[in-house]
């Protein structure tokens, strides 16, 4: 089974995570894990009304989407004002990039707090994070890889 | 007089972009320059199906688009195989930022061969892009900007 999550339902639900984080959060900074990252978190910046917008390169480099070394590479050099800061993810899958995303931030940024927001989560993922939308019940096909694709050019 | 952009336009947009681009460059890397350039970036990184997907920033710091120091941070580490790589950012409008960002990228990694694209230019910029494919007449509300706010969620 395969979902396709299209973007009309995307840009109410940026409105409804960045409610759900600016609860108890208020992030000065924002880190878009790439490439999956990125939409919500220009999305999320622009909301937000702030330049403060960073990127990180994770990458699992295999067959699959479990095997392969994972890659994480290009941490961003963020400001002592950074205190709290978002890293922002679509999906969690496995939660295996995630997991060493927020540990090689933390291990730079001692001092700072993270916290992790994506639209989706797996419930079998080894990795939670602070902010989830909504289950991943099943494959996602998310806009921004198949809108460009063949059919559905209008 | 100001023209809202929208998501259908866009994804059509994306694909005669890649194309242009592709008429006579292969990137083997994209650079987003952040934020503007994020979503563009993300789409082009799927339609081409690289996760070669790389960010910079580039702010400045001001009181409206034209005054303030530029800042450029984060050069990203991009890889010995990337030869030709492409930056990407969705407008030109002074040119300045695109300028300091070729710049630097030119200075970080002498021997490769980038060439920038938009979705939009003005005229009146000072710095062309290799690949532009649409002449912005008027101020442009990015759907990125607007969607998430008040009256354009339905």
């Amino acid at each position: 089974m395969r979902l396709y999550y299209g973007y009309n339902e995307f840009r109410k639900d940026v409105v409804d995570l960045a409610k759900m984080v600016e609860a108890n959060f208020k992030p000065q900074a924002i880190v878009s894990i790439l490439r999956g990252g990125m939409t919500l978190a220009h999305f999320l910046g622009l909301y937000w009304d702030t330049k403060e917008v960073y990127a990180i390169n994770a990458s699992s480099y295999g067959t699959d989407r479990k095997q392969g070394a994972l890659i994480i590479d290009n941490v961003p050099k963020l400001k002592p004002t950074h205190k709290e800061i978002l890293v922002v993810d679509e999906i969690v899958d496995s939660g295996r990039s995630f997991l060493g995303v927020m540990q090689v931030l933390k291990e730079h940024y001692p001092t700072a707090h993270f916290k992790s927001a994506v639209l989706f989560a797996h419930k079998s993922a080894h990795f939670q994070a602070d902010y989830t939308l909504k289950e991943a019940a099943s494959w996602i096909d998310f806009f921004w890889e198949v809108d460009t694709q063949g059919d559905h050019i209008a």
